[in-house]
């Protein structure tokens, strides 16, 4: 059975899910790619256990067919293709990948030696690629890595009549984005960080489409298809944590900030939490540190709103610069004093709201 | 004392330096830059016990300084100052580097922390920086890595009165740049590859002033100097083993067999040197290679020369890719025979030699 497709479409599709397949793992099956052609659609599909992947090309091919492959090789193959079409010759043993003047065969197996994947057909949500994209973008950096308990190591999301909020939390610090739109789900659920990059690169512009099926997620955006599977565990309620009042407010260039905790922080100790200090008074944000090696300072003139008296906290540097990252306008440092939780916001974006909590000083 | 120099200067000067110095080592004072004041000339420098390594930026201050402090710290300073321009105060325990509205105070340890460091004042050869970089950068990959006798570690540096020759190879494959040019230095000598790549970042176009001293070789260039230590031991007789006579000569453009080399070795082997065969006929090379997945060929146009018969050979697909990266002109393939060494030149640049051993077939 032969389909010829422009290279481009291949490698694209391809990239798709060979991101998701492991290229080694203890069960072989799973580096497999599954390769189906059934009336015209050529549809290539995967899993790595957390996120099954399926990704479609239309071609105008007929007949069936359905074989598994190591994904790796082929993708290498796919991607050295020195012509701008190429041809795949579907047998009984092998694939025939012919383009230019370079042609391959690889050998075959089973398509039952490949994971056994379930894509629902009725995904009744939706909502824009983008949008969805931006919300999780804003809050993945707070998500806690290995070690942490596992609801830390997830994004919280909010699918409520009316709107949709992403939240991320490491116990230290918070991010969350909010925006009103209405989806067609009703659900709250966690997602593990590592399934949300994955579903990050996959959205793309325009609609796309959601099921909630028990266990996972659903989502289909151009010609892919995730399902990711939820995490169990109790997220805790963020709500409570975060402040409402604030004495003092600075408004600020974000770049500025972050260039200026950069270049601080390299006198910070690693062991002693990357720790900055910041004082406010009279206009003036100043940043300090001090470590082994000496110690650094930096004054921003900045916009001040509250009291007047000097106010000083201490922040984990890193902790600091996540959570300027994603602020396009300019931004607001909340302070609601110098122990509780300090609270920033995108004057550019009011979807965003980051939370950090102070270190100790003293 | 007070020097204040453009940031970009302060940068790059230390950018050299401090590529050669270890971040950490057992032995702390290696870690160390020392920067000297003495009329005028504000030096940095420091050494990995294989370079030393010596970089020079010319001031108004006067007077003199010698103090030592952590190079890492010091250059990840730098390279996020914020102004155009930075005022070093150095004082006895601290320097104090001030630019806008950024300061750091670093503290200092003695100059006699740092290594004793001797570069000699007399360079007696001289050499364009470009060529020698240019030669040097077409050998430094057939070096072989670790695990292989020392000398074949090293780059060969044949300088004789009217030539310039650099020669590496690892005994399966040999790379060799002849120049004819007189650079007042007459010796052989080896220099670890790791200290070539270091060399080729620091020459720039204009003249590299040499100078060879017992166990080191001396190169100024720029503002920069290094000193290099020699490797003991004998290189192989080299010239020996480079056949004369080729049966079979084919040209063709370098980048459409390197590709192509690339596209077939996918299916090659790992376990089995990476094998690629290579079949020559009637105006035709055909490139193929067979693995555990599958196999694969590419068949290009090329203008053969020598016996009509067809010739094949194996080789380690990535020794040959190697050998064509340098190749800027057409392509010159020569066969000695299936066994024997074949042999690549580069039609745009005769300096160019490389040989590849081929693999047994069979």
């Amino acid at each position: 059975m032969k389909v010829i497709i422009p290279t481009k479409t291949l490698t694209e599709t391809l990239g798709h899910v060979e991101r998701v397949i492991p290229s080694r793992s203890s069960n072989p099956g799973l580096s497999l790619l599954k390769v189906e052609i059934d009336d015209g659609r050529l549809t290539f599909s995967g899993s790595n256990m957390d996120i099954d992947v399926r990704s479609v090309v239309e071609t105008d091919v007929t007949g069936r067919a359905e074989v598994a492959l190591p994904a790796a090789v082929f993708t290498q193959v796919a991607r050295a293709l020195p012509a701008d079409t190429v041809e795949l010759d579907i047998g009984d043993a092998e694939v025939e990948v012919r383009s230019g003047s370079f042609a391959t065969r690889l050998q075959l197996v089973t398509a039952e030696s490949a994971p056994l994947l379930d894509f629902v057909d009725e995904l009744p949500g939706e909502v824009d690629g983008s949008l969805l994209a931006r919300a999780l973008e804003h809050v993945r950096y707070a998500a806690a890595v290995a070690d942490y308990q596992a609801v830390f190591r997830g994004v919280k999301c909010e699918l409520r009549d009316g709107h949709l909020r992403v939240v991320a939390t490491d116990g230290f610090r918070l991010a969350s984005y909010h925006v009103d739109v209405t989806t067609g789900i009703d659900a709250e659920f966690i997602i593990p960080a590592r399934s949300v990059d994955e579903l990050i690169k996959t959205l793309v512009p325009g609609p796309a489409r959601l099921a909630l099926d028990g266990g996972q997620l659903t989502v289909a955006s151009g010609g892919t298809t995730l399902n990711l599977k939820r995490m169990d565990g109790t997220f805790p309620d963020y709500q409570r944590v975060i402040p409402q009042a604030f004495p003092v407010n600075v408004t600020l260039a974000p770049q500025r900030l972050a260039d200026a905790v950069a270049r601080v922080a390299v006198m910070a100790d690693k062991s002693a939490n990357h720790r900055v200090d910041l004082f406010i008074k009279d206009g003036v944000l100043r940043i300090t540190a001090e470590g082994s090696f000496g110690r650094a300072q930096e004054a921003i003139d900045v916009l001040q709103e509250g009291t007047e008296d000097e106010i000083a906290l201490a922040y984990n540097a890193k902790y600091l610069s996540d959570a300027v990252g994603p602020v396009v306008g300019d931004l607001q440092l909340r302070f609601s004093g110098t122990t509780s939780p300090s609270v920033l916001r995108d004057l550019g974006d009011p979807a965003y709201l980051a939370m950090v909590v102070p270190l100790r000083t003293g």
